[in-house]
């Protein structure tokens, strides 16, 4: 079996103004879906992060993709996740998810690894999570994932989508925000994006949703890095008993040293509320001093920048070997990148926590899988029994988001200009901003 | 695809009266051959530990594996290595290999993944070590491994095996010894079994294999715990020059503690040669607190005990990570075994010295692969073209293994009963012994 065609495909997709502590999420995240297409004329494919410098990355390697035998192009290709330099990127609390040149080559190989799989599933008829070592769960759990948003649903002009959630700024809209998603996906944990309002804000949303759902629905809060060390201290022992049951306070300060001395004073109060990354752990190379410092006690993968699939298997033995929880992070992603994250997610024993996903966030009206958007059910994914990924390409859908990518005027993810451009024209992302 | 039968063949293989710190080698080393059958017709097989226990822990698991999917028996079956206690089984200093039941479980799970990777890929016509990632390199090393010896090749009675070696018990005889694997199998490093004569002898050894190879032929000695920390020390000051050639110390003393004081003390004086371990460190459950220590540099990896071939492939990713080398331990085999170990090393990249095998220590005679042993050539096995381990089954040359088996007075492995048996009625494996 030989790779015959290579096509990669710019999307843009409509996406709500929320914010972090990066700024504004655009009117349009660009996401790019690759076709693999073999000798025998199945089609492998994948979705990665968007943009024009993703795009690059993979016309370079189309002379060798090209000829290439699909289960072997993971093993020649290796060395960007394995050799000098691969895999050892450095953490950039700076750049949002898929803007960190350093890992860039992680970044492309996972996205390659992931097509290379679902042409391997669809050429022998089984699913991408029984071709790297078996399902261990038939069902995955994901989180709902809100945010503090302006009002508004993604996308500008004739195109802009309608807002199933409105404006959410305050602790109150919050919790509706999470009651909607609830309804209607399921989800049984909840992970809320803070550093965006006042500290005080955001605790008190937190124990808005903790009264309103109880401590059967664990809770977590990202500041995304946002607070002090002192803040975070502060918050985490005025949430002790909201994160405690089962949840956890996701990267509140940058840096290693910032979220060591977090979780050390935290102990020292008693208080055991474990700390999630993936800004101050990213790669690889940077365990060997978190494990040291006791900096993180969940690790966040993600396929598609930890270097793909086997990638994040390998850091899941790592986590449990090392006494460390898994979670899997999150971007703006459409139904190829769920099928991705699920399958991954079924094959990985160690996966202590519900996913993450922006799914809720995106609309029908740009999922390019045929069929429509993948079901989430109980907050669950559950593994289909169609071969590969288990999904395969609606190419009308495909080519609308294509067009909507040529009339976009985005070609990377920048947040903070976002921010300054509909909210406040002298914002700049400060860290710690509290 | 569904497996319709499982077929468990205890087999004897001759082995030559080889010493080491646990004792002396019986006359027939046991080995399993296991087959699974696909209703397809396609037959998958595997080479483990021999004998009576392991048999029954096969015959324990025929309800689960028969029915099963190939590609998700080894999700199913995962507890095994990845459940609670699965995989975390601790070192045991005082058994050999294959006998220590606290990971009885990891052992038989890997056998079970080997077969079902090589079912699948006989099935779609790939080798396995394109199925689990694909192949970085197309040639595997491997070391010489020689051991003091007494005379004789293995084998009793009219099954007595030609003594290709002859005995080898002083420094002479032993670079004599390894002089003639260099000749046969073109090897081009040195794993030496220590832990068996007076350490200056041994040392005596390591200097005389230097002084006739030549420092581009790096150099091992495994005591196999044998050894005090201040003798272990002792040792590595006077083989400074010889081991630190690219070769290292494998196991001299017993315990992460007494190997952490032998690194100290060694990096004290000057000396980097890295400690290696396959008895210190033989689970995940060990890594934390060698790393915390520095106990070990080199973990020696062996699917057959750690899990199967995905467990070696996290235990590189891991090694990697903290900045340890990783090499592959060996245990008595025959060809299955080989070419195993030589599939999940070609499909790891993190594998940084050439692997142990027992190989030249068997007999043609012996071999249960069809068309006989596996070539090492300029110390390597190459990859072949053929799909899943490459090499099929010599159903004749099993059945005399099989009888062989019936006919010997063996049923587990036990080296101090054998020492008693043969060479001193008084003789205790005694740690430390010098």
């Amino acid at each position: 079996m030989r790779i015959t065609d290579l096509r990669i495909h710019s999307i843009a997709i409509a996406d709500p103004p929320l914010r972090s502590s990066y700024g504004l999420h655009a009117p349009y995240a660009l996401r790019t879906i690759v076709e693999l297409e073999s000798d025998e004329g199945v089609i492998g494919i994948t979705e990665t992060y968007g943009g024009e410098a993703q795009v690059r990355q993979f016309e370079s390697l189309r002379p060798q993709i090209l000829g290439a035998n699909p289960y072997r192009l993971t093993g020649f290709l290796s060395p960007m996740v394995e050799g000098q330099g691969g895999g050892d990127a450095r953490s950039q609390t700076y750049l949002v998810p898929g803007e960190n040149p350093l890992d860039a080559t992680t970044r492309t190989y996972a996205a390659l690894e992931v097509a290379c799989l679902d042409l391997i599933g669809k050429t022998v008829g089984q699913p991408v999570c029984d071709l790297i070592g078996g399902r261990v769960r038939e069902e995955v759990p994901f989180s709902a994932y809100p945010f503090y948003k302006h009002a508004g649903g993604g996308g500008e002009g004739d195109d802009a989508r309608e807002d199933a959630y409105g404006e959410a700024l305050s602790p109150e809209a919050l919790v509706r925000q999470v009651r909607q998603m609830v309804a209607r996906y399921g989800f049984g944990s909840v992970k809320f994006k803070g550093g965006v309002l006042e500290p005080d804000i955001e605790i008190e949303t937190i124990k808005q949703l903790y009264q309103t759902f109880g401590p059967g629905v664990p809770l977590r809060i990202d500041p995304n890095s946002a607070w002090t060390a002192e803040t975070s201290v502060k918050a985490g022992c005025a949430l002790a008993e909201e994160l405690g049951r089962g949840g956890y306070l996701e990267d509140p300060t940058a840096g290693l040293e910032n979220m060591a001395e977090v979780r050390r004073r935290l102990l020292a109060q008693g208080i055991t509320t474990p700390l999630a990354s993936n800004v101050a752990v990213t790669s690889f190379a940077d365990l060997p001093r978190s494990v040291k410092l006791d900096a993180v006690q969940i690790l966040l993968c993600d396929h598609h920048y930890w270097g793909g699939m086997r990638q994040v298997q390998h850091l899941a033995r790592l986590a449990r070997t090392f006494g460390l929880g898994l979670s899997m992070h999150s971007n703006t992603h459409l139904g190829v990148s769920l099928m991705g994250m699920a399958h991954v997610a079924a094959a990985t024993a160690h996966l202590t926590y519900a996913c993450d996903t922006h799914y809720p966030w995106q609309s029908a009206k740009d999922e390019v899988v045929a069929g429509g958007r993948v079901p989430i059910v109980n907050g669950c994914v559950r593994i289909p029994d169609q071969p590969g990924l288990g999904v395969v390409l609606d190419y009308d859908q495909l080519a609308r988001g294509v067009e909507r990518y040529r009339k976009c005027r985005y070609r990377k993810r920048d947040d903070e200009a976002e921010m300054r451009r509909r909210v406040d024209p002298n914002w700049r992302r400060v860290l710690p901003r509290w």
